[in-house]
């Protein structure tokens, strides 16, 4: 599977009031990390790629992660990203954020690909096409 | 156990290109439901449990979410949460996302009592306080 | 002019490592208040109003603000939102947030009312509607 | 005067439901770039140069922005980051965000330089130290 590594700067803005991650920023990091992931296979910009497979995006059906380590502002993170699974129209994701080498946080999404707008009530799954399932499996 | 339950707003800087809740908002919003939570049973603000407690906060260990139904901005969602169980020093908290009275979202959290700060390296875990259990224990 | 207001508990969330808010917040808090004022002059939440106008939206042309006294998690603060001008397609609002009836924060945002979408590339400045300025000026 | 230059990527999860980025990320990317500016002058870490001058942060005073053409996910922008004067105890940073070699945004900010706690109401303004005046003025 592809691997996408992204290193992200903890911000003072990204911290709270114990100096360390506000959680959410963390999905934050991997809701981009997934969109870095599908731009690299595809060779596009995540505006590009909803365009060209005339979709409606990747939104997730359920996530989870776990925090081993904490990080503060100042610290520079590495994100790892890969595919875990394919299904007929949902696929899962893995994030693995390393501290100094260390896992510091892991995240799990299951996402589904949808055609039509979720705004006009129309979002309804749709089948993975086969080129990017193919594109983001190669190594 | 204590319910606490508040109405959400979505407003349109929650909410993503597709129009629908940038899922990072739901945790944001469930982590402030778990101090609303704490901050109902103590009878205090976080600024004053965490002074009155001597403690450093109760950051999470994993965290889990199943999105079930869409919101989007002009949205006016129920957050209904409750703890789902007391360990030693550890403790689980459920959410429950309501639109129009279906469950949109589901949120699951596990956090530790911790003493000292983050920042300075001193975080560990404490035992929650007995009356703490007991107060949000009350129906 | 039609003043609205909104009080609005500042979250942990919401500020950062020194524990007073993360000033990007306070923009947020006032873009929502805008939405708020407009919806309550109209009768309709943001989504119900763009369709009704047929527009895209109220985007700012600037901001300022000035930072007067600090706010921190537990802080429960009023912002009073009002227009401070209208033109033949822009308008002004102003916000004031207030913490124990002291100013603490304060806003102006200007604003254009613009037709089709940002992301098309098709977005243009549109005279406001009469009945939108009429009802935003109604005291 | 010394000049930070950072690349920024604009996210899905920066934008709003027009697809262009929702306003206060722009301040949250400004915020950022403050802290590079001074990281990069001082070589330290902002965790570092807190703990080096022994003070509390420099939080505004107030701020202003100018929103010239809107940028949307995807897009790679560059904000190039400067002090604009300084004074006995606070100074002034001014942001270019660039698109396509283009200005989209300008923002101003005057900052405090401030000793002591906010949190603990013991915040005041102090002067800035001679060598990072120094440090900051290098071309």
């Amino acid at each position: 599977m592809l691997v996408n590594t992204r290193t992200v700067r903890i911000e003072w803005g990204d911290c709270d009031p114990a100096g360390i991650v506000y959680y959410p920023r963390y999905l934050a990091f991997f809701d981009a990390c997934t969109s870095a992931l599908i731009e690299r296979a595809l060779g596009m910009t995540k505006h590009e790629y909803l365009k060209a497979y005339d979709f409606g995006g990747h939104p997730l059906v359920s996530t989870r992660a776990r925090f081993l380590i904490p990080t503060r502002f100042g610290d520079d993170v590495t994100i790892e990203t890969t595919i875990g699974a394919f299904r007929r129209s949902s696929f899962d994701v893995r994030h693995r954020l390393l501290k100094d080498a260390q896992l510091a946080v892991e995240g799990f999404e299951t996402r589904v690909w949808v055609q039509g707008a979720p705004t006009r009530g129309t979002m309804k799954s749709a089948p993975l096409p086969p080129d990017v399932i193919e594109k983001l499996s190669r190594g």
